[in-house]
């Protein structure tokens, strides 16, 4: 399994929220680490939990902020970011992000998002000036702030595989996530693969858990190797001024969020 | 604008979530309490960076958790539901839900989703054996746990509109707001309208703020009268015992996550 090839030795930062230790989302999380680094990688792990994230956006955030002012926080993020006066916190991890080559979060999906403290790291991690906004490139592709990286999520979910399909009523997991996949990880440049799940998650028996392995084990050997789900880039053009898909340009017959995937999702 | 007829007056619970006071947000919440107070309603405000929320599911939550077991957190979050022994600031949460008609949320669209600790108001004011779970009716309907409300997402985006549309590279609202409108809302019952939001939000002139309250206040009048999105339920005969739906259900050409609404999203 060990990877020689010093091309091939990437930096893989992992992100993980679940508040047990003893949870298949901690089993999942040990088990990538320990895979990733066997196969020559370095690997970092932000356990936000462990680390007691905090998980809220506050004035305290930015200390250069006037008590009892107005907090535009699109605003004081930028200009933090920009003079250097984020806390040390939300520093460290921008630290990480830069030196990765690729992130993996590892959550079970909550109300079939991310729980609290995983969203709150994205809103103080991916401020303005670092991520998004106009001191940056512009979103969508490979241009963007944080291009060159890759991005894999790996949830897991108590639902059974089935009700997360295009007909199963929770929908596909590539749309439920639209927002991490397309919002977070395209939109600041960063290449999202298909995501991995585990369903059943609430009671998983250990064969299954074996299976789960095995399969999250061969999406982690194709981390920089997969193709990336096929997202169209913001100055690909394809889209007009207004940021709107040119006519003509889909496979005919797709619609909603698969109009901005190149060639039908499969 | 009063209304004097009782069977008009209403229960409102407005959730918001931003850290500045002065904000856009703060100023569609005020305009939308006074707006549904003048109509007759009895309104009820959770202001989490007010209240200062806990955002984060822990052990804390569950006080008769043992330290070093494991947390399990389904299981205790539906043991500490039943028993009654959540948290006070959670029951009184949910005493709100329960004594509302209708949720309105307002909040930033921050990464294309809520701020992490209106995510965490979700994640433990909605425990399990009050709002999903073995202990309670099946999800999607009518029937589920929260039936018999309706639910209002209003958000600011900094993006222009049109950018916000099937064709435009966020995606169509709904289908960005899918896990809330239809994974939070539809799933534990309650019926969501479709999503109102100010677009443009980074610098509204005053103008553009005025139509905006004036486009509000209809939502806001519309709110027990407005047709909720046409969401198909589970238990509609319209889905297999793998919760798929069956097979000519659509309407010919209809994909992705608008195939659970009932005809064609218009």
């Amino acid at each position: 399994m060990n990877t020689t090839d010093p091309q091939q030795r990437k930096n893989v930062l992992v992100v993980t929220a679940h508040p047990d230790p003893g949870s298949l989302t901690a089993s999942l999380t040990g088990f990538a680490v320990e895979h990733l680094r066997a196969s020559g990688h370095e690997v970092r792990v932000s356990d936000l939990y462990a680390m007691k994230w905090k998980a809220v956006v506050d004035a305290d955030d930015f200390p250069d902020h006037t008590p009892g002012r107005r907090l535009d926080v699109m605003g004081a993020s930028e200009r933090a970011t920009l003079s250097g006066r984020l806390t040390p916190d939300v520093v460290a991890e921008q630290e990480k992000v830069l030196w990765s080559d690729a992130v993996v979060l590892q959550f079970p999906l909550w109300w079939f998002s991310m729980p609290a403290v995983l969203k709150g790291w994205f809103d103080r991690v991916f401020s303005a000036g670092f991520a998004y906004g106009p001191a940056v490139p512009p979103p969508y592709g490979d241009g963007a702030a944080l291009a060159g990286r890759r991005a894999l999520v790996s949830v897991t979910a108590g639902a059974r595989e089935g009700a997360f399909s295009d007909r199963g009523i929770h929908g596909a997991l590539p749309h439920v996530l639209h927002p991490v996949q397309h919002g977070l990880f395209w939109f600041t440049g960063m290449a999202p693969l298909e995501p991995f799940a585990v369903y059943g998650a609430n009671e998983l028996p250990e064969e299954d858990f074996a299976r789960a392995r095995q399969a999250y084990a061969a999406r982690l050997d194709g981390l920089f190797t997969e193709e990336p789900v096929a997202f169209r880039s913001l100055s690909g053009g394809e889209y007009d001024r207004g940021m709107r898909l040119l006519p003509g340009t889909e496979t005919p017959g797709t619609t909603g969020l698969d109009l901005h995937v190149r060639g039908v999702r499969g």
